[in-house]
């Protein structure tokens, strides 16, 4: 089964917007053993439309057009489908009352226009949206080819705002289709690594997954991270969970600790995770990073468990005052150093009571303030992790720029802190 | 002018990756006075390629491809371009010696596949790509259509890495546009606004932008922020600068303060500038944000001129003894209420000797430690503001999930700094 999306809408011909859907689109189809074919972006422009309409059907069994069934002039999809396949437009009564319903819950006249969004393709069902005014429509036909051929068609047309068209295709569109589409069982499993280069990781894992051609293998590389995906389809779940747990052990056992989450699992996550069963908590100091790796864990719902908190030194004054540094050290060493790393760990602990403190000092750059010099380039960053034996300060050189460096050291972090607690 | 952008790659066909270079490429040719009338991606397949082409070369003046040009059976829009106008692809001798100097300065032996990269379009200009093998192709042509009617043609092969299309655009591509078409000068505004809705800042300028018939006005929406763009192209840049400069003024009379930029600069750097402008320093208390407003601020270089640091009290102790909040007041009232707000803007303030501190204490939900209830809803958030003279503490109610709750409250907090700092 081959599938074309076709998104609709002259706001996605500019720099500004992108046709997000047909991501999610696509990861649904695929889902139901439908592969995407073809993409297309077009605007509010009935010419360019009909003629997609037309290509597309020529090429896929089954078509999803995304955006343009708004109230206004510029809302084609319906009526370019209609003229596609020469279909009549109905005004179906029930919408219209269930549109003049909504206005009225709204305490707002209904303007003309919007009786529009009431027309039926002659053949469709429509699909109601509990999130908005347009409904999808879902339609079943044949179409002949230049060679007399026919061949059936499905068309499933949705409204543009992406809240709308989730919920349509979760709520109407994915069980329509699987009634109409052969069963399938899949399994998924997610293994995600950080700081190891995309390189390193193929050339170790593909001898091992490229041997599994029931596996549909991803690698998916960015801010720091690898991610393999497996995915596989079979005649029962048993047998395809088997299959991709298989794979997946071979990977660990090639990968070792450098698997931070063998089920799709943030850093974030299985750090707060590892110290919720061993019992701890963490408190940081921040300086270069700002609050980041704070805001990181702090995104995770009930962080508050195992982290209390922390100090954000941007300044001198702030790693004496908040996190116990003396002056003369960083007079000394400077605060990008192993030595105030080391400081601002052990002080963040013993300031907040914790049982690990987890430090970050460095040069972020571009700025000139504090730095850099030739001893101290942009992207030099020291580490602290303390706990109530010893403290453990590492150097890294990160490359890039600024957002790149603070990142990564956040990166850097969270594994260290993972890997000693492993 | 009309141009269309096919980007070629069965990668863009997954749910993993988009084509993000036609963004790119959209506004380098909206600054040339060329629009964007479709876009298609197209897998490796060269039969859907090949029609891709031809509908493309029917409708529009310039197209655009990308991707397709590695070394791989794969990739195939060389061949493809070839079959469509029927030309000769012929091996370009230079850049097969460049080919193989590339990989003898790698050491590396070149594979014979990678000889297909010197193939050059009949009639082709080869445009060198300094960022990796594959060189680009630049082609005026000539197609006739249907109709006997010859129509002249431009098109333009880029290959598909980010990084070397945009090098390809800059350096060999945007200067023979330049020279094809007539002379523009352009000039750009953007205002931004935080927390207003989109609706209300359209029914309040669209009346005045509306008139402005040789302005280009674009409204973007997202992340707590609405942006008004302006682009106009005169015959001089003057007239062009006088123009939306014109247009702004109007808005800014008309939205007042609710403006924070009327040049693009976010949020926090306009905070950051009215702080060095006044020569006050800030420090932050966070806890349902976690670090977020720090890390905002932080993201702008040189943030530590006017920016200290602050802490992060995630727990009760830690509110008590780095923002020195009295634990009967937190017992008394709780985390999330005005008088702990103002407690810990007061208390970073006289911690850090800083001259303003900024405080947030909420709920993000969708934890149920701490919180919620009746009277304390996910969203729930209070922010502190304390000067040398007094301290303000306002209540928010911001809808939404915990992502949200916490990108909007910090949000808030930098408007509200903003507005007092005015």
């Amino acid at each position: 089964m081959l599938a074309e999306i076709i998104a609709v809408g002259s706001e996605m011909l500019t720099p500004h917007r992108q046709d997000t859907n047909s991501l999610f689109l696509t990861a649904g189809l695929n889902d139901l053993g439908v592969e995407v074919g073809f993409k297309t972006i077009v605007g509010d422009n009935s010419h360019h439309l009909v003629e997609a309409i037309h290509n597309a059907l020529r090429r896929a069994d089954i078509l999803i057009l995304s955006g343009g069934l708004g109230p206004t002039e510029d809302d084609l999809t319906r009526e370019c489908v209609a003229e596609s396949l020469q279909l009549d437009l109905i005004s179906d009564a029930d919408t219209v009352l269930a549109l003049q319903a909504r206005f009225r819950a709204r305490k707002m006249e209904m303007p003309p226009n919007n009786l529009k969004q009431a027309q039926r393709l002659e053949g469709a069902e429509l699909l109601p949206n509990t999130n908005g005014s347009a409904p999808g429509q879902w339609l079943q036909t044949v179409i002949r080819t230049a060679d007399g051929r026919t061949h059936p068609r499905l068309l499933i047309l949705l409204p543009g705002p992406p809240k709308e068209l989730k919920a349509l295709f979760a709520e109407e569109v994915r069980s329509r289709l699987e009634d109409l589409l052969p069963q399938r069982f899949l399994a998924r499993r997610v293994l995600r690594m950080a700081l190891i280069p995309e390189s390193t990781v193929d050339a170790r894992t593909a001898p091992i997954y490229s041997r599994f051609k029931d596996i549909e293998t991803t690698i998916l590389a960015g801010h720091g991270e690898i991610q393999l995906h497996f995915l596989c389809a079979k005649d029962t779940q048993e047998e395809a969970e088997d299959r991709v747990n298989h794979l997946a052990e071979l990977i660990e056992s090639e990968m070792g600790d450098d698997i931070f989450s063998s089920d799709g699992e943030s850093l974030e996550e299985i750090v707060l995770l590892m110290l919720g069963l061993r019992g701890l908590n963490l408190a940081v100091a921040e300086s270069c990073t700002g609050g980041m790796l704070a805001e990181r864990l702090t995104a995770i719902p009930n962080a508050s468990r195992n982290f209390l908190g922390g100090a954000i030194v941007y300044s001198n004054e702030l790693k004496s005052s908040l996190c116990k540094v003396p002056s003369k050290l960083l007079n000394q060493h400077g605060a990008v150093s192993p030595e105030v790393a080391r400081a601002l760990a052990e002080g963040i602990r013993d300031r907040t009571k914790s049982s690990l403190g987890l430090s970050i000092t460095g040069i972020a750059g571009p700025t000139l303030l504090d730095g850099p010099d030739a001893d101290k380039p942009i992207g030099l960053v020291y580490i602290g992790l303390a706990d109530e034996e010893d403290t453990q300060v590492k150097r890294f050189m990160i490359p890039g720029d600024r957002d790149r460096v603070r990142l990564w050291a956040t990166m850097h972090a969270l594994e260290m802190l993972r890997l000693s607690l492993q």
